[in-house]
């Protein structure tokens, strides 16, 4: 009988939360997102024009997976018309500075990028 | 006239080819299949088991795109039966290492995040 409990989490496990919770960090949305927060808070309307592409609906859900998440937190003033501003807490801010060190990596080496894909479609048909 | 030529690249800008990169980096499988990639050089169906819930096709298409970046280098060996081996290029490697430090941290902090999620659940009615 295993009588041991194991506590830690793993991406690689289907079942594990983790998982989950990357999907919503990585996912097409939610990186971009975070990183624009990195910058500074933003109102819904600032956040939609920054994230390129985003419609109003996906980064409405965007916002409240990563707000269940405990990564962005929603100030709503109590204002006419009402103000609502979006900031990460101190754990979206981990997980932010880790993206943009992610993404900025990417975007430095675009060059070999587009050079290894141009490469890959003009090889591929005789391997 | 615009006579400047901006060479930079911005995964804010919808049409920049770095948000695609992202994408495949940060996909629901291409970051997992980077991150077990990072642990040595694996053939398809040992990544298939590593890489819990993947399916065939899914994973073909991950490693194709993945390749076609210049990310993962795949090795055909001339033996019968064929033996395929995925790696890591040096620029895979310096993407994966970023994403590992992402998920380690996202692992290592998922206590904070079910409970923000607990907390959500039982308040998001009341605001």
């Amino acid at each position: 009988m295993d009588t041991t409990l194991d506590i830690s989490y793993d991406v690689f496990a289907k079942a594990c939360p983790s998982r989950n919770t990357l999907e919503h960090v990585t996912g097409r949305w939610g990186g971009l997102t975070l990183c624009a927060l990195h910058e500074g808070s933003l109102r819904f309307n600032e956040l939609r024009r920054r994230v390129d592409g985003v419609s109003e609906k996906m980064l409405s859900q965007t916002l409240q997976a990563l707000e269940r998440d405990g990564l962005v937190h929603r100030e709503a003033q109590p204002t006419n018309p009402p103000r609502v501003d979006y900031e990460l807490t101190p754990l979206g801010r981990g997980v932010a500075e880790r993206l943009v060190g992610l993404i900025a990596f990417v975007e430095g080496r675009m060059d070999d990028v587009l050079a290894a894909r141009q490469h890959y479609d003009e090889t591929r048909g005789t391997r």
